[in-house]
Order: C-alpha cells, then structure tokens, then sequence
C-alpha cells in the first residue's frame, strides 16, 4: 500500500479530564469531512496497558506527501490544534514517512 | 475495522547511521514470520518534513490486546529490541489503543 503517513502522539498536562479529551477526538473526527486529502484517519485513547505510554494518538494516511501537507497546513486543522489541542499538550512526539 | 494498534516512535543516539537503522528495519521485519498474531506491521523512517519529528515508527496491528501482548513479550521481539534498537535509543514515544 503506497502513501504518506502522519502519525502524532499526545501527553496531556496533568489534570486533563476525559471531556477535555473527548472534545479533542470529536474536533479532529471533523477533519476528515473538511480535509478531502485524508485517507484514512485513526484516533486512539491510551489502552493503559504499559505505563509511561502517551495519552492520545493520531494515526492519519495520505496519498502522497504533498497531501500530507495540504492538511498539516490547513486552516480547519491548524483551527484544532490552536483551538483544543495546544492548551492541553504537555507532550508531543511525531513523524512522517513513506508507505 | 476493529483491532488493538500498537505505536512506537524512536528517536536515535546522535550518531546513529542509516546502515545501522537498517538493521533495525530488517531485524523487525522477520517479525512478522515469528509471530503470527501481528496482524499488519508498518515501519517507517522519518521523511524529515518536520523539524523535530522522530527518526522511526512502528504501527503494529493485532485482533486484539492479547494477540498484541504476546508480541510485546515474545522472546523474539524481546530479542530485537534488546540487541538491536535498545542500545540506539535516545527515546522512545508510545502508545496502544482499542481500534
């Protein structure tokens, strides 16, 4: 399967609640009804299955990096991220890579 | 689709090389042939379209959060990890969520 992957994990500050989390979800399920470049897009809660994990996890495919950067820079992604996402973020890891 | 996904992101030692990330990728690639309850496994270096972003990324399916518990201790992967990707390790970003 040929494409471009995003993927973007998130710890949240201490004291984030599971609404302030279910807010970031039903934000980025948006997205792809905004972003017609999104491939496919999963969005995952911690499973607590092994300790020091993230809290959040954004898995999202693309045609091609050009797609990818079509939504890393749109305006209703940009919106998520400003919006609810920054103010909880105490952590972030993510990469890019080729399918 | 349902299914339990397991993410890791690495970040190398400085110094690190592309042969020796390589031998990353090949060690977990025979993965796959040693245990059956991997049920897709993508791997991927970091295209650098961002700065900051992690080197390498696993995204590993399974049917559910027992199938990927067996990965997770098999002695195989144990293997992999301790001999290969461990002693590269600067750090290490995770998750494991419901699909």
């Amino acid at each position: 399967m040929s494409g471009f992957r995003h993927v973007a994990l998130f710890r949240w500050v201490e004291g984030t609640t599971t609404l302030q989390q279910d807010e970031v979800a039903a934000r980025l399920r948006e997205l792809p009804g905004l972003i017609p470049e999104i491939r496919s897009y999963s969005l995952g809660v911690d499973a607590k299955v092994n300790q020091g994990a993230f809290d959040f996890a954004v898995v999202a495919d693309f045609d091609d990096r050009d797609a990818y950067l079509v939504y890393r820079d749109h305006p209703a992604h940009r919106a998520v991220v400003g919006e609810v996402v920054g103010p909880l973020l105490a952590e972030r890891a993510a990469i890019q890579y080729e399918l």
